[in-house]
């Protein structure tokens, strides 16, 4: 049936708007009670409080929310998604006292994740994304972002693209590419860094460009991985093949990335976990949004981005998961919303736009998803929850329990 | 069927034994690879590895593990499973501002959960943990404690251990029921602390006895709530009435609590984040087994136990989860096992047995559960996951895929 309605909304929580909220905006969500949406053909038709007219009832599939929480699909801006392999024996070996050192060693650490990505074809790639993908989408993200980098040669950067080209044709999640040759120097080219730039600037990009199979470009700004001024090259570089600067930038030294991220005119700039005042302001005057990943910094073990600090200084905030098999093997945005609430100390309704509407602007996506009104995708979740601040306090335990993208219902987990 | 084989499982891994492990054996794992696990009547008939004995499979319901990981179903030996509402709005309020004052003035804090719990009726009560209680089994759970304690009146205590005993009799979950009539001094009793001791008692506790609802006594150690003297005294009233000590101690400030444990005999203390040595010595001769609750610092934003002092001292260090609507809205014990290692940095197989067979020696199941062993209760998990790494390294994904009690498969969320 093209048409669905969801009535008997409790609350209806959603940012308004299509473009990146910062600063009080950051919060400013409407939480309309009563609620009801009507959707036709993928796309929401009507939003409305009280009584359905008469006759919407009639021509659509009927969703009754009994009085629970609906919000828009979330949004997971972040992840690296394409990777084989998984490195559980690293957590194993740290605790019984092996060193890094001793770890990467043993063959453990990024680099294997590479072998692993590089031996795996095309279809297991596929194959394994699909399913963290179905995982995804049952927790309730919609649309996601997931870049490659895990490759680091020409045939597997592209191949990575070419299986998030693939799952967009078959999955249900909107996947948005993103292109991360310089995630980090692989082993072959430790001797010559420059010869290993060149090559993702001058072979890489000209042929992801033609392929047409990526829309951002990111990369790994830190000690020992991208300095400021490779950084500054490689997305150069990058914007003259039309992809869009993104940059990890303050993940664990504050060497210049967020700066960079305001002056190039990124998108977004990503981790920010040591970010400085500086790097803030940059931000703010260049329309970077930050888009920052608590989960990570739970699992590292590290501190929390100064997300306060960002939202103050009018910066726009985004969260997402960064799932990848080393410093985030978590592909679950409700404890991202938690960890928002928890170690953020951002409010509920700032949590929410930022794993929607802000999610959505850091990947391209704000006038399509991110928030509930006419003309936008129907994109829904609905909450086994009374209310918005629910979802923020439990932990451990997923409340999403029917999830609809483009109309059609894609997850019902309870 | 009465028989029932698990084959083909990757790694069983399993603690020894039925009594409390500590030190050196609290990670003293067997991990037994290619293992085959044959039930009959609800009861482990025989483990071994290798080929399955001829005959076995034709007699018995068979479930392929498909090489992945199989291990004891986990214990939550600490829960508040039995309360009205939820409480929610407390973390919106604090993150827009509001004091802790201000909260408990509008109508907050635990008092709630006691006017909550005083309304809801025995079968509300029963209803609502029969959901959570099914939640902690899809999660891998299949053994549990669960405490009164939000009813803080007789009549109030009492439907509270008779809602656990309506769920022992209807759920596949064994629970084991604490009485804690000592949780706090409800504000009725303020300006009578001794009339509400005496209340517990004398009163509630020889009815408590009568009844026969209630295997333990807990009672809440802390400042402005239970002073060491008047937690003493609450212990040796219940252990005439035949109810074995448990203590809540050095959750906030450590006021002699861990030290009143190891003296009066507890079975467990319970939280310990500010531990003094002092109190890990006399736990350690006391033969009192830490029960840890990493989930409940994880939302204070508090600190954690120092667990591997505990270790290194002898005292058997049990993990759960605190389920409960104030300090931890959170029953899934996989968020714990993750916080285990990398909060606690116990190793897999020290968590492990933190979450099986010592839990269950923390609430006197130790010679029926938690072990994979012959003459134990047929209480599995088949995880999604092919070792035991996987399960401590991955965050914020349900990775239980089969759990079997007595025998039965009660979740299959695959």
């Amino acid at each position: 049936m093209a048409n669905l309605l969801v009535k008997n909304i409790g609350v209806l929580a959603t940012a308004k708007g299509s473009s990146a909220r910062k600063g009080p905006e950051q919060g400013d969500v409407a939480l309309l009670k009563d609620a009801w949406v009507l959707c036709r053909d993928g796309v929401i038709a009507e939003v409305g409080t009280g009584t359905v007219p008469a006759g919407y009832e009639a021509d659509a599939e009927v969703i009754d929310a009994a009085g629970r929480l609906v919000t828009p699909g979330l949004v997971d801006a972040h992840t690296h998604l394409i990777f084989g392999g998984w490195r559980q024996n690293e957590l194993g070996l740290k605790l019984h006292g092996k060193t890094y050192l001793e770890i990467q060693n043993a063959g453990g650490g990024i680099q294997s994740t590479t072998n692993a990505t590089r031996q795996a074809t095309e279809e297991e790639l596929t194959e394994k994304a699909a399913r963290a993908l179905d995982e995804m989408l049952r927790f309730g993200a919609t649309t996601c972002e997931a870049k490659s980098g895990y490759g680091l040669a020409t045939e597997h950067e592209l191949k990575a693209l070419q299986v998030i080209q693939n799952l967009n044709d078959r999955h249900a999640m909107d996947i948005v590419p993103t292109f991360m040759g310089a995630h980090l120097v692989p082993k072959e080219y430790k001797d010559d860094r420059a010869a290993y730039i060149r090559l993702v600037c001058e072979e890489m990009m000209p042929l992801v460009a033609k392929q047409g199979i990526a829309k951002y470009c990111d990369v790994f700004c830190e000690a020992d991985t991208f300095t400021v001024e490779e950084s500054r090259q490689v997305l150069e570089a990058g914007k003259k093949y039309g992809l869009i600067p993104k940059i990890h930038a303050d993940e664990i030294e504050a060497i210049g990335g967020s700066q960079l991220a305001g002056e190039i005119g990124a998108v977004s700039a990503e981790h920010l976990i040591v970010c400085p005042p500086e790097g803030i302001a940059s931000m703010a005057k260049g329309g970077v949004i930050a888009c920052l990943l608590p989960a990570t910094s739970f699992n590292l073990g590290a501190t929390f981005a100064p997300a306060r600090d960002m939202v103050n200084a009018g910066v726009p905030v985004a969260m997402a998961t960064d799932f990848n098999p080393g410093s985030c093997p978590c592909l679950n945005l409700q404890f991202v919303i938690n960890l928002g609430c928890l170690k953020y100390k951002l409010t509920p309704e700032e949590v929410l736009t930022a794993v929607t509407l802000n999610g959505a602007a850091a990947i391209g996506m704000a006038d399509k998803v991110g928030t509930v009104e006419a003309g936008k995708q129907a994109d829904l979740v609905i909450w086994d929850a009374p209310d918005l601040d629910y979802i923020c306090y439990r932990v451990g335990s997923n409340l999403a329990d029917i999830v609809i993208k483009k109309g059609n219902i894609v997850a019902k987990n309870h």
